[in-house]
């Protein structure tokens, strides 16, 4: 008896945890609740059940399968159910009036026959794309209804009633869950939607920076092990952001499919345009494919030394922090329906990338020389290499630019080439260079580590290139759905 | 008369080419047709009608509903509806012999009062995951047949054999469901999810380089504008494979899931692992995130001189042809279910990779100087620029192998620093230096144009870091799945 206390605590524990979690669950359960019991009053209510008789199952039935969570499926679902048993109910009277005629025999194939045709048909109809995605409920209802009346005609001679019937006793159903979906606090998908999209937004900006997030995380000491553990909850955070855009395609697309048949917002604006908010999402995932792979670059094997990656710590959190800034003033101007400042993609953030840019540009270790450089140095490497470098094709010249390099680095044990006194020596001097070359290339091992870093700040740098895109399409949104004009940045306060 | 024609016209090729994508389709629906006649069939023929009489309709409705595309789904609502169905019934029987004996009255209040309690705790329930995700149609089908039951026990005062007609008639419907969707033609999610798994990895070979994809198109001659459309349908083909895998999650879970209620494989072994394909997709996930990444380093907008990723091209070209043959070695072998061979990272691949960095290391333009020289040089640097050098942390030492090395770029001009002879000439040369580095500074600008290359090649790296934890995934699943031992190479001839 204990055990089973304890089972049934943790199981309302369980119930409890998930209600907190998003209270309107339990509210529309006890919407559920109070739904069915007034259709059940049809049936137990004696004038209704005058009227209605034991038909008025099919009204109970209906406001189980019809009543959903948001006031969209609930629409798509009652209209679709309502659509389809109009349809079904003309089609069985129709088929009903031509074997009407006919004797049992006869009635009888022609019951088979059109229950087998319409049955694959419908079925058929079903892997159309188009249907599928908004009329799928509708088909299966309208072959229930067909077959239910169809076959039910073989029998009884007359089936108006039956249709009639089942009609109305739906048409009550779906009205009192309309009623309960649209009317007693309704769950909106659109909102959903629209919040769903402020959240990724959000879920981005932490990912990338946040308190502790991905470039913070890039650039700690990874030498402290006293944080280890603290260290897969940053991995968890970080990822719960951009993961959660990632997956969102079919959700957004549910979520984008009710709204689409929400009446709300018909009032303000010819259609609202939820499709944007899809597009917005596709957009927001190919921004957050970058997140991902930045991601990839801080939990990579293959590391950069940290003294390195050091070394442009400040420019590279100052451009995801101006990263951040713009998602989160994004976040907030759609959170209030108003539109972003047109600057929102601020010179902070260009100056921000030109330090980086110089800072790089700084370290030519990294990406050391230039086409200037080369040019400069060239006369001196042709009297130190002279004839291979003739032809100076493109990529020879890089080459070279190679050679020269270390070769200039070597050249403080060689006399200064100033003019043209070098032949004899050349020989030896190449024959010098030669080992200390090949050295080079093996010890030099080390520098593809590099390469990690590179591809950190160029994701840095795509990363903002596909902000511009998303701030586009965020302004797309807002115009097409008559967001507020901006006023000013007063909500920062 | 002609436009509906036209119309008509329309429609049947797109309903063609829907079944010619998947025949199946067209099976499926031949398959419902001939169900829903057989379920008719016990409603017109007359030995039948006697037995079940008029509830044999809820035979046709569960035919209706429960008949799915895929096995394992039919099998998973079939058992939904029948354990919902048992459930409410037994349920509504348990509250038909408490409300036996009192009035009209108090019989009212009882029925409305459990209508209400279950009505919210079962749509409360369905909040919960592990509900939603395999009982949620179960959950649904108990509060539809207990509310019918006990509505219905208001006004008829025996409810037994409503119970019993309504648990026989589902019974059968979903027999016949079971018949047609297990033993004609069945078409297996397990099957399909085996199938798509396959798909994914051949969609992700072409992805990377396939015929003309990523790879290719990076190092492709922009200028040849003659194939620009061309390029739209190479862009297409190369979203279409790594697109499907990123967006695969829900489908996969699904299929997994309705596999997982199949009996096909339990003759093998114990329990087949599904849930290992759903791990592998999401491990495929990851490794299409990189992939993605690497696309958007084609598309992007900053992009290296062709000049400089054409040194590359070799090198790059085969990592990614390497990794290629890997995903389709591993597309057959799992197609075939038998184990890829244990060698299928190959030492190509390394070699590949080796090449890739020893072209890397080969181009100090990008990459320029190692510890080594660096150290070499500290000598003369020393010289050049004492007193600054002597906190040599290792930042300080890096940042002053930038200044070693464009120092010794321009030390041709000045005389050889080969012991200590420096002081007096001190500070002229410094002087000298500050302008041609602010200079290097400035027209070093197009260095950072070698960034988006470094970015392609250490997305390059990580991909083939990533492809070892898709092999590692692709054995896990191979050993939990049985599959036969490797033989040899020669599905290749």
């Amino acid at each position: 008896v204990k055990k089973i206390g304890r089972i049934a605590a943790s199981w309302g524990r369980h119930a409890w945890s998930i209600g907190r979690e998003d209270p309107r669950r339990a509210v529309h359960a006890l919407k559920a609740g109070t739904a069915l019991t007034l259709v059940s009053l049809l049936y137990i209510l004696e004038p209704f059940f005058k009227g209605i008789g034991k038909n008025a199952m099919w009204a109970v039935m209906t406001v189980v399968v019809v009543l959903e969570f948001n006031a969209g499926a609930t629409i798509c679902k009652g209209l679709n159910r309502g659509l389809g048993t109009v349809l079904a109910g003309s089609l069985a009277l129709l088929i009903e009036l031509v074997a009407a005629s006919a004797g049992m025999v006869f009635r009888a194939f022609i019951v088979g026959a059109s229950v087998f045709i319409i049955g694959f048909a419908a079925t058929y109809t079903r892997f159309f794309p188009s249907i599928k995605k908004s009329y799928d409920y509708g088909v299966l209802i309208f072959l229930l209804t067909f077959n239910l009346i169809t076959v039910s005609s073989y029998r009884e001679h007359s089936v108006l009633p039956l249709t009639r019937d089942r009609l109305s006793t739906i048409a009550i159903g779906c009205t009192i869950c309309l009623f309960m979906s649209l009317l007693v606090l309704p769950n909106w998908s659109g909102e959903d939607l629209h919040n769903s999209t402020v959240g990724k937004f959000e879920g981005l900006a932490t990912s990338i920076e946040g308190c502790t997030a991905c470039v913070n995380e890039y650039f700690r000491d990874q030498d402290k092990d006293s944080n280890a553990p603290d260290k897969q909850e940053v991995k968890a955070s970080i990822q719960i952001g951009y993961r959660a855009v990632l997956d969102s395609k079919s959700s957004d697309e549910t979520l984008a499919h009710y709204a689409s048949w929400e009446p709300r917002h018909s009032m303000h604006c010819y259609s609202y345009p939820w499709q944007k908010y899809v597009k917005l999402g596709s957009v927001l995932r190919y921004f957050a494919y970058t997140v991902a792979a930045l991601h990839g670059c801080v939990e990579s094997e293959i590391q950069t030394p940290l003294s390195v990656r050091s070394l442009f710590r400040d420019p590279c959190t100052r451009v995801a922090r101006e990263v951040v800034k713009v998602l989160q003033e994004l976040a907030v101007s759609m959170k209030h329906h108003r539109r972003c400042a047109p600057d929102v993609l601020s010179d902070h953030l260009h100056e921000a990338l030109q330090d980086l840019n110089s800072a790089i540009r700084s370290q030519p270790r990294l990406f050391l020389g230039s086409k200037h450089a080369c040019a400069a140095n060239r006369r001196m490497l042709m009297e130190l290499n002279s004839g291979k470098l003739s032809s100076a094709s493109r990529a020879t010249s890089l080459q070279s630019c190679k050679t020269d390099a270390t070769a200039a680095a070597l050249s403080e044990t060689t006399k200064p080439a100033g003019a043209g006194d070098q032949p004899p020596e050349r020989n030896e001097r190449s024959n010098m260079l030669r080992p200390t070359l090949s050295k080079i290339a093996v010890t030099s091992l080390e520098f593809f580590e590099a390469l990690p870093f590179a591809a950190f700040a160029s994701l840095l740098v795509e990363m903002v290139v596909r902000l511009e895109l998303v701030i586009e399409e965020v302004k797309n949104l807002e115009r097409a759905a008559n967001f507020r004009e901006f006023t000013g940045h007063d909500h920062l306060a």
